[in-house]
């Protein structure tokens, strides 16, 4: 009898009023019920998006939707900029190659920022660059880009800005709109706290015009009929929508709106800050730069003379609580918590509790109780629930 | 958005599957499908009493059962010992009283146990005695009744033992047959793991005879009755019974079976120790004998310079955990987690670090992490799963 405790960055725990949205009766998609339930995640995730621009929803998991704005936005032989700093940055970079991309490689240190500078250098030595494609958080190391200014540096060129916000939306502010933000890929395991299944896009005006003007074979991922389908009173989707997830959606967005989003964001910059309190406390090291806004993910670096695969079996095997491992290179070199989504204090305390006991059995000379001392402090003066 | 946490001796946490289980369609009560998971449940309930008595089933609360064994037992004018030491063992007092029984009141402090020899003095001066009524384990203190040594004495006499394991079975081990319990009441919404609604009696052979002999007016609370219609191949009950919480019960047994009833008591050893340790390591002092077989509630005492009254409902209302505060002549002066049932190690850790937060806001001088510390070293020694 083993309480699984999810602390990965997605997919992530689902809320109890989530669950039994789901489990309710499945509806049919060609019926004006669904019609009203699509509608109605629409506008709630044009709401969390801050965005007034088309949003798009597939029945697939994030990667599906990355793939989709690659197709419906890069011809074979245009040219982008990758941004890239982790394994998801790297995917951006596959899937332009894929799909006969040239590409600009501005390739980072996993752990380190995309440097606006950087881009906009690459902008002007690249006049012809049609997309600029960077990740907000990037999951495989937790740290966010400054997407605000990446924003403005490309707004000023007729490139368009695509942001994979995966696991950074709903957990971390991100406007799309001010913030020039062309294109913005979201999933909904996540910050948006529903199980894996539902990918989202957001597209400006100005994507929808390289979007008439790119004719790469496309038919699913096809964003035109997308938004045909999904205009009007009688909204559907072209082909059959996941219905349940999407009722799903619908629930964990009403809670969302519940919560408030900018309570929702003092919640994980709490949470965010706890974890980091918590591993520094324990003299551990913080894998990228401190950063008070990056809080979907907490990398720590594991320590010498730790075996640092072993910690994330050892924490599911033993304690059931699922920590994150590294990613691609990263592996075995740090250990990540995932909190956006459907994370509280309690949360917090059970992983960071698991991480004493397994540093501890693989040699770590823990101090114990310091991570929990140092999270408490941050819960006690938080001003929002956790 | 706060998540909650029952760290309470009943309702207790219910396992997943078991709600599963729950939501399954209403079944019908007079068909083969009820009989067959009606005949599983008292099967399995027969493992878990560790009996081969009858066990019957009946739609109601623990507190039902109770009055059941009181009217089916004792015929106004018996003469009854009844061994109180809390607001559980007040309410035996209170239903014998009811029904017109000649009550041997031993009263113990609240905390304290019930001494065998006493019941042995009382029986030896009233040989008359129908029934000798105690708590296994007495939810309002959290101490444990050594039931094999009242068990030894009882059953040299002719009066009979009916024991209320309401929060102890399932928890802590209790060998119905083998400790010579003639009655034993228990409840669904505790060890067993199953929410609030089904009360089960094991009745042994001694007791059938006193049942028969007994004719205060009853119906719904008939053992004979139930007996009778339970019995055989087409097992049913005679009123309505609450299907869906059988449905959940027969649920929870296949995990307690699973886990094994052994590895169940020892994982309720380990959480108790956890909290017993915990709450030692922040100086704080423990309600009730140190029995390391007392772990379906752990009751501290509220520390001087506390509010007593406010430490659950700031538990309650700020972190979103439920612990339980005294009752009785106990209000304010204790406060107890509950951790009979599905519990884990992450329970506690939870229950802890809340504990000292909420300690820490009433002016107590926390030692910040003592506690998570101390509770890791007995999770970390456990040699079974939490």
């Amino acid at each position: 009898m083993l309480k699984r405790f999810l602390l990965t960055p997605g997919p992530t725990p689902v809320p109890p009023e989530v669950l039994a949205a789901m489990a309710e009766p499945v509806m049919h998609h060609r019926a004006p019920r669904f019609t009203a339930v699509l509608t109605d995640v629409v506008a709630g995730l044009k709401s969390i998006y801050q965005t007034g621009n088309d949003v798009l929803v597939f029945a697939s998991s994030g990667t599906g939707a990355m793939e989709s704005a690659v197709v419906n936005l890069v011809a074979p032989g245009d040219r982008v900029i990758v941004a890239s700093a982790g394994k998801f940055g790297e995917r951006w970079l596959q899937l332009n190659r894929t799909w006969g991309a040239d590409v600009v490689a501005l390739e980072y240190e996993y752990g380190t920022r995309a440097d606006p500078a950087d881009i906009e250098r690459a902008l002007a030595e690249h006049p012809d660059v049609v997309a600029v494609f960077v990740q907000s958080s990037e999951t495989s190391t937790g740290v966010l880009n400054d997407i605000r200014a990446i924003g403005e540096v490309v707004s000023r060129t007729p490139a368009l800005l695509v942001v994979d916000a995966i696991s950074g939306l709903g957990a971390t502010d991100l406007r799309t709109d001010e913030w020039h933000v062309d294109v913005c890929v979201a999933g909904s395991q996540k910050a948006l706290m529903v199980p894996p299944g539902l990918a989202y896009v957001a597209v400006s005006t100005k994507a929808w015009k390289k979007v008439e003007a790119t004719d790469n074979p496309r038919y699913y991922f096809d964003w035109t009929a997308a938004r045909t389908k999904m205009a009007g009173d009688s909204a559907q989707t072209p082909y059959t929508p996941a219905v349940s997830l999407l009722a799903a959606q619908n629930a964990a967005i009403r809670l969302i709106h519940e919560e408030g989003l900018e309570n929702v964001f003092e919640r994980h910059r709490m949470l965010g800050r706890a974890c980091r309190e918590g591993a520094r406390a324990q003299g551990l090291s913080l894998f990228g730069p401190d950063d008070p806004e990056a809080n979907s993910v907490t990398a720590i670096v594991v320590p010498d003379g730790v075996d640092g695969g072993r910690i994330t079996s050892l924490a599911r095997d033993k304690y059931g609580v699922w920590l994150a491992g590294g990613q691609g290179a990263m592996k075995g070199r740090i250990f990540r918590f995932g909190h956006c989504g459907y994370f509280g204090a309690s949360d917090i305390v059970v992983g960071l509790s698991v991480m004493e006991m397994v540093l501890a059995e693989l040699g770590y000379p823990v101090r114990w109780g310091a991570s929990l001392a140092a999270a408490e402090q941050v819960f006690m003066q938080s001003t929002v629930a956790l």
